[in-house]
């Protein structure tokens, strides 16, 4: 097992949806900024649900952040309240304080329609400062990687 | 079969979540207006996924707007992140034009947490007025407010 | 001065902005949740700038919560993207652990669109129990109710 | 006049707020989704303000929609609840469908603490077609571009 990973993961996570109302511009169609709200959300997800480690004891007694420091998102089509969407992750790297992410959202017709990388670094909420991913995070990171 | 109801349903309708990080404030808990957020989205799914008619085509094609126009709110506990919580809904009153909603989010202990009463009305979003529920819309609530 | 006011004060504190895109749904007008956000950010203006009594200091070093307890909203307009408003309150009470606020929404023909009534009540961050507003923050309450 | 710009222009718009306590996190600090609203509201001021062209006739009668299809961040120092930052943006590029902007938030102390790159392109919002800008618009954009 090895600390650092280069290519995409063959494992994703994902979640479906139905767009609501509350997501959407007077276009009717999704306001891009609520994009990255589905996608931490889905991280948020992906961390307790698959990972096996609570997200919220990270943040909450064990102090260990998880701050998003760079994002780059396209966005190609756009969707409408009330569409099925599937918002899915890849994990492109992990390093020893940091991960990226290849985040997704297909309309249910398969079309590509938000594509984004988020680059996420460990930190201590006491401190602020970046520190390597706590052992079981670490574990289960590296596991999910591996998932054929 | 009236068109007017005066006490609330049996019938309820509740979704179940854990509190993500992005719903919650520097005190670490729900920030109180995420509350209406949840409310709203429970009330767009009920009225697509329960009652069978399709939220999004009534205010996109069909021009139907279901605004609300009174809220009254008693927040009586605290959710934090990571909580597991239940959000639902039954309906107080039908009228011909309006409909009231007594909403409330549970913890999963059963604590009370936080209880609504929403008042939701039927308009064009043509005219801005309003005007009765439509047949299918209408019909739909009778049935989900004699269900036992 | 007396610790109890029991009706709304003369004095008013109030913003004015013009509607954003973002505040908008797919009807075009101001999505209702989004007047809280609206309202909470006066507040904590009014607090700070007004009352001289920094917020985020409260919240922050001093541990010194102020939720809201109970909201009444009555929407009696929609406002448009781009529409000027007004938002402003009054208090209506002060106590001795709590406040209630009357806040509004006014279009810049000075038409009402949106009336509410909110009860804060002041916690300890600690111990999450209601506690007596710190002395500086009653003072400058009391104060700002007696503004003729 | 050209109507191509490809390096970024010495004018910007900026605006200055405090941090509310509605775009913090439990972890007392800007949640990073918060900022692509406080740049979207920064684009829509300086249209409407410093560009002269109205964005809700824009996007209302004028049915010219302004997307964001690419958006590059980095987040390289928090936000406190209760900071006093600057949002501003400079133009990098004015093509004849799609306007490149350079974003950044900076601290009262001068420190960057956000930068962006956002990718606008001008649509019909009845075709959902890239078309030109408008005239007022590009004479405005080119202007602004130009002002030393």
């Amino acid at each position: 097992m090895t600390d650092v990973r280069a290519v995409p993961s063959s494992a994703s996570y994902a979640q479906t949806l139905r767009v609501p109302f509350s997501m959407c511009d007077p276009a009717g169609i999704v306001f891009f900024v609520q994009y990255h709200l589905l996608f931490q959300n889905l991280v948020e997800s992906w961390v307790t649900e698959r990972l096996g480690v609570e997200y919220s004891e990270l943040l909450g007694t064990r102090r260990v952040g998880l701050p998003t420091v760079r994002l780059e998102t396209d966005f190609r089509a756009s969707s409408r309240m009330g569409d099925r969407i599937s918002v899915s992750l890849r994990v492109e790297h992990v390093g020893t304080k940091s991960l990226v992410l290849l985040l997704a959202v297909h309309g249910d017709d398969g079309q590509l329609r938000v594509e984004a990388r988020q680059v996420i670094v460990c930190t201590s909420l006491d401190t602020h400062r970046s520190q390597p991913f706590p052992d079981d995070l670490r574990t289960a990171l590296l596991r999910f990687c591996a998932t054929p």
